[in-house]
């Protein structure tokens, strides 16, 4: 049997091992099929990363696809099953790294476009895809530097759907319509380094510190909303000592990270952990590093353009989740456009033996297609 | 000027580089001296570690010089004003590795010994040296194992008198008639790790020992007594996380330390840890180390000679304490010897350019002379 469009060219896209930051020629085969259908290709490189921005039309309103062509390494090959280079079929599933994060996904928004320009070669407004090999990584020389060039040129997208695999068990199940912030602290709370057997003479971090982790351990930071769910605080890291059991340690460094819904921003967190830690007496400094605005696309054109056109394919209705972890979708978002995210089931994302479900490549063109038809046809 | 006695003996020892667990020819060289003198000598090598067993007379009751000849590292040569392994007089002081801690000690022994011999060649009772050389190590193959080879023979120490640098401003202002006990646990608590931005699919084992450590560090233990301070609780090391910012840790690692008093023992102290943490609820093991039992030697005919001594000198009163580290005294203690420690000023023990006032050699050794008159003589 001949491979359909979508399960052929997600294969060539399997086979070429563009673990972060390489994208090794993915964008080029993706940009050959773009530029046959009339899309004006710009390739845009920053530092050690390979970006592709391919528009077709010059009005608005502007649709964009937006994904990755990079994937995380495959870790040890000994436990893979099959080659993570060599896309391989087994019983209906697809399987290599990136199957379903997300070059799948990629492959589908290729063939929904070439169907629905062939249907509406004079469709309204315009299509656009941003593509990048660094969403894995760094994510520093990606979307974030793809979007600023737009920005200062002044190329609005209006409506963005972003390939990340979305879906908890059945495909469309799960579109996302927003994501949840992230901040991350640095905390060094200084101590006095001493002997055990001398405690009057030192002073430990660890005891001062321990009643105000705890404290921040228990706080409800908010309830979350409509769309969000409670903003959960995390320590992620903590070390404290020198390795030898007879010595006080002098500093104690804890990370510690937020995921924090629209109810919260970073300036009220930040001061009401410096309320806590104040309070606790503590000699410390905190480095922050903001990875990511919360952002929420409300119910509209896009959203509702989505669940219609899974709706058409599954006959059921997706949920609307918030939940999960970051993507490149908050820096599309800051710049005002619709953002949602569908692509396949993420259960075995990031893992040995990544796979994709062969007839969800179908149905994933078809509702990518749908969401095309319903915006601008 | 020709050396004195004291200072050309402890400038011999400073000279052979006997880092833990080497002797380097140390019990040798303080061997044939104690031969010389009537001693009966008994090498007992364990492992890796030379120890002396040197006694002279028979009968009871046998007073014993216990001490070390290791020494710990240099460290960084290159920030010592002299070299090490090479005593140097520098304005009134000698330096090098092992000064204070403790081969000035260990001359001022023999020194004191031979005079006191000379003096009263029919003293009574024995007067015995226990000298090993892995007291600054891990201490299984020197004292402890030389005490388990005199009980076993039914060996007795009255009174042991330990080499260990006690004084803090002047040489005898401090006599040490006890220690604290020391008992380590290796704390693991156990969670589920996961992803930060899934925290209901993780159990972040920080969070919940965090209550637990806060309570542990703000307990009062007891109030300590007559004879020694209370005792301390302090976490010495801990960790958690894998080094990424996004993922919640599966366990969590804390070593503590308590420096304990006699009114408290290991079974108290295990059962009162196990309270705190079962009442928070948490997952864990501990792996405990008991390091040493506290022991104390009350007023009695040792500490009466040693205080005597010391007056005779200085025309002051030392302070009984038993506060700082431990020492080899807690093995001959378990033996029901009475057991002080009297030593040379410890202010630059354990650190660079270590150093002993040759003046407080003299006089260690007449302190040490005047406690053999008042027992033995």
């Amino acid at each position: 049997m001949t491979d359909s469009a979508v399960l052929a060219l997600t294969r060539d896209l399997i086979n070429r091992p563009s673990v972060t930051p390489e994208d090794e020629g993915c964008q080029e085969l993706m940009g050959a099929r773009l530029a046959a259908l009339g899309f004006k290709l710009e390739t845009m490189v920053f530092e050690d990363t390979t970006n592709l921005w391919a528009r077709r039309g010059s009005e608005g309103p502007l649709f964009c696809f937006a994904g990755h062509t990079d994937v995380v390494p495959p870790g040890p090959l000994d436990q893979w099953h099959t080659p993570p280079f060599e896309a391989t079929d087994i019983d209906g599933y697809l399987h290599g790294r990136g199957a379903a994060d997300m070059k799948g996904s990629l492959a589908a928004m290729i063939v929904a476009t070439e169907r629905f320009i062939a249907a509406h070669p004079d469709h309204q407004g315009s299509i656009a895809f941003l593509i990048t090999s660094d969403e894995e990584g760094p994510f520093i020389n990606g979307t974030t530097r793809v979007i600023d060039t737009l920005e200062a040129r002044d190329e609005k997208i209006t409506w963005c759907l972003v390939g990340e695999p979305s879906s908890t068990s059945e495909v469309g199940d799960v579109v996302k319509n927003g994501r949840r912030g992230s901040l991350t602290g640095d905390l060094v709370v200084k101590g006095i380094q001493g002997h055990v057997a001398y405690p009057h003479l030192a002073d430990n971090p660890v005891h001062k510190a321990a009643p105000a982790l705890s404290e921040l351990a228990n706080t409800v930071w908010d309830n979350g909303n409509e769309f969000f769910p409670p903003t959960s605080f995390q320590i992620a890291n903590l070390h404290a000592g020198t390795g030898a059991s007879n010595v006080i340690p002098g500093e104690f460094k804890v990370q510690f990270n937020f995921r924090f819904s629209t109810e919260l921003n970073e300036d009220t967190i930040k001061a009401r952990v410096h309320n806590v830690l104040d309070a606790h007496g503590l000699d410390y400094h905190i480095d922050w590093l903001l990875n990511g605005k919360p952002f929420l696309t409300d119910k509209g054109d896009l959203v509702e353009a989505t669940v219609e056109a899974i709706k058409a394919v599954k006959h059921q209705e997706p949920a609307l989740l918030t939940t999960g972890g970051t993507s490149d979708g908050r820096f599309i978002a800051q710049t005002g456009a619709q953002v949602v995210e569908l692509g396949p089931v993420n259960a075995t994302i990031h893992k040995l033996n990544e796979c994709v479900k062969i007839a969800d490549l179908e149905l994933l063109t078809d509702m990518y297609e749908g969401i095309l038809e319903r915006l601008l046809a």
